[in-house]
Parts: structure tokens; C-alpha cells; sequence
């Protein structure tokens, strides 16, 4: 059997990645899951993107989410852009911590920012550079690492190498991302197995959708293959408005429960997650996918 | 990386488990469905319970429809039954493979059976027996192997010691059964690890429950493990009545895809198990769980 880590650190999407596919809702509503997610334990979370509004509108108000941050303690707060512009407007507002995303395939590149793969890929270096000009994090996230809704599956070297430019340009931190939730356990072994020999001791981190149901089994043979790393979201909030038939990121309520009954410690407890996961519900107004949401957490003896 | 099985063989439980905690349906509508399965190239599949009419009523036409499952081919046939008596019923009504059920935990084998998992245990010679002299198969059921909802965790050698019973009085096959969806990967592959030196040749099964979200990878583990057997209903079918909180087995479709994308070939067709998803949830007149029914199978690119 495996060695599985001690630890995992997961951060939670649902602000981010959970709401952008959603109608937008009122800050005042986002705060009140903010406050529920952040009332979880967990140590990091993605609070907006900045990128185009017309696009996304249900993150328009990422600087006025951004400028309420500093209420929610020391938990890190990151903001995903797309391009040099967003990273300075995502630092002018505050953030100490940048996600840039890179798509592996370009059919989703071209759909989601409109230029190629490597045209993204060419950008992190200024990325880089404007960050760490203010002593701020950039984690590079690599989208459409398995699978392309336009593309098809997407041959591992693509992704191979968008991790080294982002090691050689000092990405202080990668992560791998199934963006339509096609991807499986074997192939996540596979492409993480290819990804760790190039990194070093930079953090490597995973990013799953449970579209086809296999969001967690993927979540787990990451940790196995050595990602220390795993964003959710309550209730099993989000999708990609770009990506035909993407839904639902794993839910971080059914991710800590799995983890924690591997022995593996997380900082989120399990019946806050589920709390807020009832939140989430509640200010998108309709049923999320969760499960420990309906069934609860294991019933136990005595 | 582990090495996994190239073939892998999925028992269909939807006319069983899938509709035992539903309100009873029609004859019509179960061979309506069972239709729809056996279209999917499945090769086994459980068609139903020869137990108390009073406890499972939606099972109490099990000899009617016996009688009808020469109209499906060569497909393998097999019921559960919870007692000597119920393998007679069973074998007169033509059945050729029985499940025996013994629940590891005495609490959930007391509400299910009224009889100690010891008890329970020392029946198998007799059911064997029965099977044997009728040229009938015996597959040994394991239930609660991993929790049980009254008595909490089920300590190892509880299943084990069953396991050893089974094999010592000749079963022809091994199953174990998260009844109510409360294990996770690590202590699936733990368990397997432990039952597989045990029981030489004799092939071993798995059965799970999506209750928390973690069905598939739970069933990845197992095959990883050297399970090469697994149940799963279409749609996601499924519970049990005398386990609180238990719902939905694994959907077929879910675990046809998990598979196949593993290079695992399955007998399975998944737009066939799709289908039946539909049938399934037209038959019981709710929505099921399964993602792949509103996902779909994988978009591809050219």
C-alpha cells in the first residue's frame, strides 16, 4: 500500500470557483458564506478572480469583496487572474496571493482567455514578476490538465511543459486541474507521477470536479501520488462557465470526511463544512450536489 | 503505481438492492427494467431476495419473477437469501447462484436477520450444502465489513473469522459489502489486504454504497487491492431498509466509466447502463443520483 502524507492542505473554492458559474448574488450574501467557510477552520481560500467582468459577472465585485478580507483573520486569500492586468488589479486591491491559469489544451484557452497555450504560457514570467515586486505569492494552476471539452484529452507533455516554465520563471507554487471532471484515478497517478520529478519541492495541488462521480476517487490517488494539496467547495458549489458540461467542485465536507477517515489531518472540520454548505444553499437558492450534506457524518456506535 | 486487472466483472444488484427500500412496483415495471439491464451486456445480476415478504415487500413477487428470468439469456442470475430456507425457496424457484448475507456486526445482524453474526455464521455448511446438492453457487455475503450503524467500526477479524468460515465450508465466491457507505479507500485496501491471503483462488467481490461520496473510490481501492468482482446498480439504485442513513450502490454507468478509463474492461456498455439509468428512474418516479446520467459520457474532441 501507499504511503499517504500526514497532512493535506485544502482550500476552499467556493467563493471563487463555486459562485462564477452561478447568478450573481450580493456581497453582503457572499460575506455571509465567507464568514460560514472561514468559520470551518480552513486555512486558505480563493475569494474572487480578477478578470473580466462581462465574462464573469458574478464575480464583478471582486475589489469589493477583496476590500473585505482583512475582517476574516489570517487565513490566505488568493484571487485567480488570467493575465498581467488582473494580477495588478488583484494586488492594487490587496491580495498577498495570485493564482494564474494557464490552460493545457488551446481550445479552452482560446475559449477561456482568448489566446493559445502558449501565448498564456508566455505571460507567467511578467506574472511572476509582478507579484513577487510586491512580495506577493503566484501559484501557476494548470487547466484542462487530463481533458479539453473542444480539444480532446490533452497529451501530458502540454502540461509538462507548463510546469517547467513556471518552475524556471518561480512559481512558488502548481497545481493540476480537471476542469471538466472527466478525469480518473489512473490518469491522475500517471500525469502527477510526470509532474513531481520536475518540481522539486515546489507544492504541488489538484483541482477536481465531481461531473462524473469520480471527483473524489481522483482527490485521493492525487494524495497518494504526492499532492499535498486540494481545492473544494462547500456543498459541492462551482463549475466553468467555458467549459460545456463542467459542474461542481468536489465538496470540501465529503473531501475532509474521506481524508480524515484515512488518518490524513486537515484544518477544515467536518461539521462546519456541512454548515456552510447549507449556507452555500441557501445564497444560490438551490440544492447542491454533497453528500455528507444528506447523509450526514458516519453514524457511530458506542 | 499498482498494477490493476484488465477485466473486471460487474454484477448488476438494481432488481435487488436497487429496489429493495423503494416502494414495491409492479412485475411489469421490474422486467421492464431488468430488460433495459440485461441490454447493457452485463453478465450477472442479482434479480431479487428470497427473505420475509413482511420485511422486504418489495421483493415479495421474488418467485414471479424467477419464473420469468429464462426469457433473458445466459445471463447469470443470483438472489439473496438469509437463511437455509430461503436457499430452498430460492433453487426451486430455478435459481443457479445464491447469496448468503451474514453481517459481521451482531447489531445491524440482529435488525436484519434476528440472529447473532455467530449464529449467522455457523449456517453456512447448511446453505452450502443445500446449494451444492442442487449444483446451485454459493457466494458468501460480508455485511457491515467496515462500520455498522449500531455498533460502530466492525473490528477486522469479525470478517475475517466469517471469511475463514466460508472458505472452510466451501463457498464458491467472497463479497465484501460497505452496507452503509461509510468506508473510504485506505481502509478498503486495508481490509483486502488482509481477507486476500485467506481465501487462495476463490474470487472476491466488493459491494459499496455512495452514501458519502466516496463509492467509486472506494471501488478503485478494492480493485487496486485485487477485488476483481464489484456490484453496482444503474442510476444508483439502492439501500437498505434496516440500515439507517444507507442509500444509493455505486451507479453501474459511474463505475463503467471510472473503469474503462482505467483500461479495465467491463462487460458493461455505457451508454447501455445510461439508458437503463432512465428506465430506473422512470420505473421508481424519482430522480437517482448517478452523475453520468446528467453528465453524460466524456466530450470529446476530434
Amino acid at each position: 500500500m501507499s504511503v499517504l502524507p500526514t497532512h493535506v492542505d485544502i482550500r476552499d473554492v467556493s467563493l471563487r470557483d463555486g459562485l462564477q458559474i452561478e447568478d450573481p448574488i450580493p456581497l453582503s450574501a457572499k460575506l455571509e458564506l465567507l464568514a460560514a467557510v472561514a468559520a470551518t477552520g480552513v486555512r486558505e481560500m480563493e475569494a474572487t478572480a480578477f478578470v473580466s467582468p462581462s465574462k464573469v459577472p458574478a464575480l464583478a465585485d471582486a475589489a469589493e469583496l477583496a476590500a473585505e478580507l482583512h475582517n476574516f483573520g489570517d487565513i490566505e486569500f488568493s484571487a485567480l487572474v488570467a493575465s498581467p492586468n488582473g494580477a495588478k488589479r488583484a494586488i492594487a486591491s490587496g491580495l498577498r496571493s495570485i493564482e494564474y491559469v494557464v490552460s493545457a489544451a488551446d481550445g479552452h484557452s482560446q475559449a477561456n482567455v482568448g489566446r493559445t497555450t502558449a501565448e498564456a504560457t508566455a505571460q507567467i514570467p511578467e506574472i511572476v514578476a509582478i507579484s513577487h515586486d510586491s512580495g506577493v505569492t503566484v501559484e501557476v494552476i494548470i487547466a484542462t490538465a487530463w481533458d479539453c471539452p473542444f480539444d480532446g484529452p490533452t497529451p501530458p507533455q502540454r502540461v509538462l511543459d507548463i510546469v517547467t516554465a513556471a518552475r524556471d520563471h518561480g512559481a512558488d507554487r502548481l497545481a493540476i486541474a480537471d476542469t471538466i471532471g472527466t478525469t480518473t484515478p489512473r490518469r491522475v497517478s500517471a500525469l502527477v507521477a510526470q509532474v513531481r520529478p520536475l518540481i522539486g519541492d515546489i507544492p504541488l495541488g489538484a483541482h477536481f470536479h465531481n461531473t462524473r462521480g469520480a471527483g473524489l476517487a481522483s482527490a485521493y490517488a492525487a494524495v497518494e501520488a504526492g499532492v499535498t494539496r486540494l481545492d473544494a467547495s462547500v456543498g459541492g458549489l462551482g463549475g466553468c462557465p467555458f467549459a460545456p458540461g463542467a459542474s461542481g467542485n468536489i465538496a470540501t465536507e465529503d473531501l475532509v470526511y474521506l481524508l480524515r477517515d484515512s488518518e490524513i489531518d486537515v484544518d477544515v472540520d467536518l461539521e462546519g463544512a456541512i454548515a456552510a454548505a447549507r449556507v452555500a444553499q441557501k445564497v444560490v437558492g438551490h440544492d447542491l450536489p454533497s453528500s455528507l450534506l444528506r447523509a450526514g457524518d458516519r453514524i457511530l456506535g458506542d
